[in-house]
Formats: structure tokens, C-alpha cells, sequence
């Protein structure tokens, strides 16, 4: 298979206002670009912009390390946008980190194996020994890192290094059962994502499955959702469901939710590498999701 | 069509214990009946055996009279069940409440038309006026019950006399904004269904589509309820759900949530109408469902 | 509510190359509009590119009459594009097909009263007379054209007819069980929207429940397409579908289908008069749906 | 976690007559059993009677050796059933198949390793060599048996020799390529089961992705069945399906479809290991499903 042509993905927020997306083509193509994709959304509620342009490097008379600078000096900053820029070719940094169970860690390892997720797994972190023969296998360093109760400060400060260590781009949460510290959490703002073994909002906290079968409803969830300081609370990127009935015990819904659980997170992981996903306060805007 | 002959189902809960489906076979046997549809479900959880038993009617040496009877004694009493006895062409009485919101009622109302409801829409009852003329078109009572703060009470009072006048059997509360007061609830326990603008227990109260959209969430749901005295906690019957994205805004997630609304509680009615459900404390069986 | 402010809507299709986007924004920009949405779409195998872009009328200095010469003279002819413009506040005229079974009629009927159909149902045609009273209780027309095998160029001639005089612009087949004739489908062509009662392209021709039946599938369907000469063959607009079990026999397979084919339809009819469908030989790109 | 007390499968098929579901829980109740799960169905379109009976080993006064005989002795044959007897803690020997593609293998042998499957994978077996690792990794004998136009029989010859030599119970088929010989089929009957990368019986045949593009259905789904002679024509265990846009490119059909693929085949599988599938010609009643 022939690589495509790297891409630049221009990423922009900013108040609503006229002439938003001239300004931008108008930006490509008095630099020689061409643009191959473009989606915008102007959220009516709180009047603000939002837009995803991908361009061909192609032809355009900047270079990589130009291409932010004009962009911010040209458009952004006339017309009172936030603006990232990012390379369809980069390689992203990924850290997985789980806990005892091992479906989204094995689902996140084969993918990335067939060519499924644009980015290096760089390192598997768990508070468990048990998953060091699969993370061999797949050719990814395994660092165990235990978890004691009177030791948190110290394994926050652990977790942190090997985040450091490897240059970590994003932190997928494979079913991780650990709170992360804080200083984690600012260090990585929108670059963690978690799957929640519920349809969040409902069922926050312990034992989603419990509380979902004490409740009697007739459909589960999942979500995968940034991760912010606040437990449960951070901006979904994507969920689904799955129908049940009584006849599903506890123990059914947890089996049936490991299948959405895997997902629902590569999903999530798959539309963060594709520089797809903007953070508007509490919710995200998912382009082509 | 030839309409198909007469059924009993019987619905029986108990502890779970041997010998439950036997009893309830071999009684069926006994007295010459056929079994032309039987369910059961045995809850791992709380240890309650649940049962639906539909049987022809003809070859049974029993009338409808009897058969109440004589099951309670020779099975449900030996047995420590409670059970119920119904018939599968007793026409339930139908009372439809709705608010300024016509979507439920008028899909109600054509499905009753067409058919697919066995039952017998008795009365249209609102605290708005607007509906009178469609209940006029389907052949329906309309009773206007307007509310006010103060008359509260007065209006429960009227509700209970509408309900009292037409022998209703089940009321269906087709996008009722009233809450319905405790007399009401009580004299109707399991008999008035609810269908919830959320997907509950997600976004319980008021406005739960603004509750969505501000949570940012990816999917949406209702749920159809029995109502309890505790508001939007009943059992579930049946619930349903649709994708959103960051360009639903409220109006359209309104909209998508209509057309759910709709289904799900045509859908929960029917079980109702079937004798499908069972009430387990705060959760439903639904049989077939 | 107050009415949004009017848009107007450039539907373009033309081969993908270089500044298309740019192309149309500074049209717009030049003639003081402002884009509100745009979406765009470059098919990778075709190498066909479609886009919509919705820009306020107020502030144009192009009046209604002279935008879509305007856009034509200045940007769709030298770029090779194909482009049609309407407007969001346009009141398209509907005529609604029925035969025997009134479900999707009903439906229709009861949404443009709702207010949720940018629309004028303008005429009801059937060739039942069962419908007449429906039609009247709406306020809208009724024609009852009765079909035999032997006068069915006649019947043909009196659809036209009442297509014409009413000035339809969308004629939706709401469970219209008779084949429309060819001079129909041509003077209309992608202006006619039917409700095909199975997940297409499965089960094509009569009795599609039944034939899912036999086949025994566990997903039933439904599918809303454009009607093209070559039965059940149009471009597909949008589909939806239903588990079914071994319980469900045909009648609860039809019953289960009735619900989709209600919304289905209703959606497809939606996305058509939001101007958010543009035909691509026997595919659609239906923007926003 | 305790193992649960082991039980026996009863399931039975014949013409629906009266006194079937008495004649089968007196027998039970009759050697001491309980019935711990009961369900059947009698299909109207065929007059056919189906029921799987779940009842406890223990206290049962005939032993695992005795119970089909009696059975067949007093009950099936009596009442004209054909009728099988399992076990809950038999474990199926598995056979999983696979071709270039990775993914439902690699799912397949994860959720063994989790313990989700009540069986022992004996064999994998690849027209390639490409699984060796993996299959070691999970401690899978790996058989490479390359195919060849010519070579046909003997390998068909030399993959009946290896299901004979694992003592396989079931066949899975995870995304294999090739036709089994009919001679394999035969041998196996209702105990291959194959996941087809459609919604059967839209797309049979070669790259359905590439059909539903280009037909531009809006959904795309795929289909465990029981492989027999008749090419994709199999009775169908399981089905999904999942949204598709404009958007998405044949490659975005393949990947989406990869996560149905997965799951399908992974319930479907479920179903077959425990007991709850019964074939009905061109059908499957899938109990509990």
C-alpha cells in the first residue's frame, strides 16, 4: 500500500464571526495549498467556531516549521482564533496503562499490530505484574508499577517519569483502575483518555454494572472521555451501547460491556490520533466521528 | 383475519425452589389444557423464580371463573407463589394523558386505529385544550382538566374521578408534564406508564435535553417507566436510544428524541397489554420483550 | 419562536482538483455574505468532489434572482462545476402517495402539523379510498385514483395530472404499493422519495418480510431511496433496521418494520427539503445526516 | 469463583402438539431434577416445537450415561422428539481457521485466555504461515497448510486429517478464505460456523464492502453462520451492523467491519458452546440469544 501524502491539520476555535472560513481558504491558497477536507461547526448555543481544515504539504510554499508561524501571524491572530497545527504523518507516543483486566490492552496491542492506529505504543504501565508476557510479545517495554495505599505520592512521581522517559504524546487508560494523580492530569491535559465502564452521566463511581443491574435498565454503555481532575466528569469523545435484558446477570452486562469497552476506546484513540477531537469546555467537537 | 382462539397467561413470582415448572405444567395437564407459550427466569441475584404460562383456554375443564382459583389453590399456595391470572382477549381500558406535546397521543391514537393495540382507548384526558379535536377525529372522550398551582388538589381529585368513570386499567401517560398526586398513584400501582425524555437514570427532573447537550454526551435515550411515588425511579419496561453528534443542538436532539419517545412507549404499552411484565421491586421481567 | 434568518444553500459537484474550497468562500466573501455551514466531501475512488455551503442572505449585495447566476458566471463554470442554489426558506410542495396501510401517512401528516416538515402538504393521493377522512381532518386534498391492470396508462396520465396542477416539488411514497409509470419517475426524477420495506439491497421485490422470514435473518430493515426507472435500484438515502428473534413471526416482523418505515421516511424527507442530499449516480452524499 | 454446579441440556424439536412442555418437566421432576432454566417456541409458520431445558445434575437419580437413553425412552420417543442431551461442563474442542487477516483470531484466542470461552482451543490451522507467533504465544498447536488450485483435495484431505486428529468439536471459521471441501462440511455438520463480511444475504459472494459501496448502503453489517454445501447460504446464528456515511471509503467499511466481525463471531460462537442454537433448516432458534 502506497503511504498517502502527508497532510497538515489546521485546528481552530474562536468566537462566531463573518468571513471565518475565507479567511482560512484564503490562507491556503494564497500559499499554494489545496485543501482535502474541511468541517466546521458554529455552535449556536454558545456562539462559538469550530473548524478542522486538512491540507496537502504538497505545493504549499511553507515549510513544516513555517507553516505554524503564518498560519497564527496571518489568520489566527486577525481574526481572534486558538489555532493548533498538526502533521498527518506524525507519530504519536502512546502509554498504555491497565489494571487487572486485560481485553482493552490486548484489543489496543492487536490493532496497532495490524496497522490500525497511527502511532508507536511506546510503553505498557500497570499496577499488576501480569501482563509483562503480552506486552513481550508485542515488542513493547512493560513497566510494573504497584500501588499501596501509603505509597500513591511516590508511584504518582513513578508514573510521571516513565510518561517523561518515553516522551509520551497520549495516555490511554485500558481499563486502568488507579486514580492518576493531578500532576499527572495538568501535565497531560487532553492528551488522556479513559474508557468508563458506564453510559456516563449515569453510574459514576464504583461498580457501573452493579448499580445498572440494581437499577433494571434495559441498555448499558460505555464512554471514553479526556480525563480532567474531576472524577467522571471529563468531555466524552465517543460511547455506545448495548441492549439487556432481565435474563442478563451482573456478570453477563460485564462481559457484554468488555466488548463496547474495547470499542468505544480505540474509537476514541483513533479519532485523538486523526487530530480529529477540539475541547469545548465540558463537551468535544468530533469531526467526521 | 381469523382472530386467534383465547389464551390464559398466567404470571407467577415466587422464591425459586424444585419443582416450579413442573407444578405449574403438570396443573396445566391436569385439567387438559396446552401450553402454547411458556417463559421463566430464575434471578441468580435475589433468588426469585419468575413465570409467564400462556395456555388455550379450549380443553380446559376449567371456566374463566375457575381457573383463578383452582391454580392458587393446587399450585401458587402449595407453592408459595403469587400469581396472577389473565386473558388474552380481556380489552383493557385505556386512558391517555398528555400535555401540550401531541406526538405521543396522535401515535397512540393511530396505532389503536390500526390495530395494533388490544385495547380500548377509553378516554383523552389534558391539562391543555389544543388535543380535543383529534381525540374528536378518533372517536375518543376529551376531558380538559386545566391546573393551577392552588387547584391541585382539586385536579387530582378529577383525574381520579375521569379514571373511576371509565373503568380504566391502565393509564398511559403520553408526554404528561403533571405530576400525577399520590392518591392516584396509589389507586393505580403498576397500572400507569410513563415515557421519560432521558435516559434514565441520566438526567432525571426537568429539561433533559438541555442536560444532555450541556454534558456533551454522544448518545441519547428514553426510557418508558411504570410510575411510583418517587419521581422518574419506577421500574423500567423499556428503553431505547439514538446517536448525537456536537451539531444536534437542543432543538434537534428534541426532535430525535420524539421519534424514541414515540416507539418505546408503544412499545412498553404493548408489553403491558400482552401481560408480559412483571414487577421486581425497583426492576421489570419482560417476557418475550 | 422567531423564524432563523434566511439562508441560501449551494449544492456543487464537480472532479476534485485544487481551490474549490477557496474558490467558493471568496465568492462569498466578495459579495459581503457570511458562510454559516459548509461540508464538503472529495470521494477517494471516484475522485468526485460535492459540497454544501449555507451563507445568510443578509449582507449578500446579490439579491435571491441574481445568486445563482452570479455563483454560475463566477465560480461554477470556470471551475467545471455542477451547482444548484436554493433556499432555506422555500416552502416545498408535497404530494403523499398512500395505498392500504396508513401508517406512514399518519406519520407524515401528524409531523407537518407538528411543525417538524419545512413544508406544504399539498395534496394526498391514493388509489384506496380509505384515507379521505385523515386527509380532511389535516386539511388537506384527497384524490383517489383507483388502479385496474387494464387502465393503468390512464391512472398514470391522472397521477401527472394532480402532480402538475398541485405544482409538487417532492412526492414522497409513503407504503404507495403501485409502480409508478416511467413518464412519472422521468418528469421527476430524484423528486421522488419511496419507503422500501426492507434493509436494501436484501430481499428486493414482494413480500420482503417474509422473505426475511425464510431466510431467517436476526436484523430486519428498512430503506428510503430515490426512485429511479429500475425498481427497488434508486440511490439510497438513508436506512435503518430492527433485531428480530426466532419469535418474531411475519406479522411481528411487519409490525417491527412499521415503526422504522415511519421515521425512516420521515428522515429521508427531512434531509431532501434541508437541501443536504445530493445525488451521485446510484449513491447519495447526504451532508449532516 | 466457584465453578457452578454442573447441568444437562435437553434440547428437543418436533411437530407442536399438546402436553410437550408437561411430558418434559414430569419426566425431570420424576428422576428428582430441577429445572434451573426453561424456554421454548413454537413456530406458527411451521407448526414446529422447539425447547432447551437446563436442569441440575444433582439429586438427579439417573446418571450422566442413563439420562439420554431414559429420555429417549420416555419422552422423546413417545412423543415423537428428536432430541439431544449435553452437558454444561463438557468442554468443546476448538478448531479456529484463519487466512491473511489477524483480527478475529487474535479476539478469538483473547477471550479464551480470559476465560470467556467454555472451551478448549486443540488446533489453529492457516493457509499462511503468518499466525505461528501468536498461536504459540497462546500455547496453540499451528498447522500451516497451504492451499494451491491444484492441490485442492489433498489439502482438503490433510485439514480433515487435522480436525480428526484434535478430536474437534466445532470449526470456526474467523475470516478463512477458502471453500471447505464438502467432504469437510459433511463431516461437520451444524458444527462450522463461518463469519461472513456482510449483512447476509445482501453481498454474497467475493469483497462485499466493495458491493455495498458501490450499492451506497448507509449501514453495512456481517453474519456468523452453520457453513453448508450452499455457498453464504447457511442458517445465520448471529448478526450486527453499523452506520456508514458518504465519508467512508472501502477502507473505512473494512475497519469498521473488522469490530462487527469480532464480536459476531465471538457471540455467535458463545451461543453454539452453550446449547442454545438449534437448527431449523434455513433457520436457527437461538434460546436466550
Amino acid at each position: 500500500m502506497i503511504a498517502p501524502a502527508p497532510t497538515a491539520v489546521l485546528l481552530v476555535t474562536c468566537p462566531d464571526r463573518r468571513g471565518l472560513v475565507a479567511g482560512v481558504s484564503q490562507f491556503v491558497l494564497r500559499h499554494g495549498g489545496n485543501i482535502v477536507d474541511a468541517d466546521q461547526h458554529a455552535d449556536a448555543e454558545s456562539g462559538t467556531f469550530f473548524q478542522r481544515v486538512e491540507l496537502e504539504l504538497e505545493g504549499l510554499d511553507l515549510d513544516r516549521g513555517q507553516l505554524e508561524g503564518a498560519f497564527l501571524a496571518e489568520v489566527a491572530e486577525p481574526l481572534g482564533m486558538s489555532a493548533e497545527v498538526r502533521f498527518s504523518d506524525e507519530v504519536a507516543r502512546l502509554a498504555i496503562l491497565a489494571s487487572k483486566e486485560p481485553h482493552c490492552l490486548y484489543d489496543l496491542l492487536s490493532r496497532w499490530r495490524a496497522g490500525e492506529l497511527a502511532a508507536e505504543v511506546a510503553v505498557v504501565l500497570s499496577n499488576h505484574p501480569d501482563h509483562a508476557d503480552v506486552s513481550a510479545f508485542f515488542g513493547v517495554p512493560y513497566h510494573h508499577l504497584p500501588t499501596t495505599p501509603e505509597a500513591r505520592p511516590a508511584q504518582e512521581a513513578a508514573v510521571l517519569d516513565v510518561l517523561e522517559e518515553h516522551r509520551i504524546d497520549l495516555v490511554v487508560l485500558a481499563r486502568y483502575m488507579q486514580v492518576l494523580g493531578d500532576a499527572v492530569v495538568e501535565r497531560h491535559r487532553s492528551r488522556i483518555i479513559n474508557i468508563h465502564h458506564s453510559f456516563l452521566p449515569a453510574f459514576v463511581g464504583a461498580r457501573p454494572y452493579h448499580q445498572a443491574h440494581a437499577r433494571g435498565v434495559k441498555i448499558i454503555g460505555v464512554t471514553a472521555h479526556y480525563v480532567t481532575p474531576e472524577l467522571d466528569q471529563g468531555p466524552i469523545i465517543e460511547q455506545d451501547v448495548v441492549r439487556v435484558t432481565h435474563r442478563d446477570g451482573i456478570a453477563d452486562m460485564v462481559r457484554k460491556g468488555r466488548d463496547l469497552e474495547k470499542t468505544v476506546l480505540a474509537r476514541a484513540v483513533r479519532h485523538h490520533l486523526g487530530h480529529r477531537v477540539i475541547v469545548d469546555g465540558r463537551r468535544t467537537v468530533v469531526f467526521g466521528g
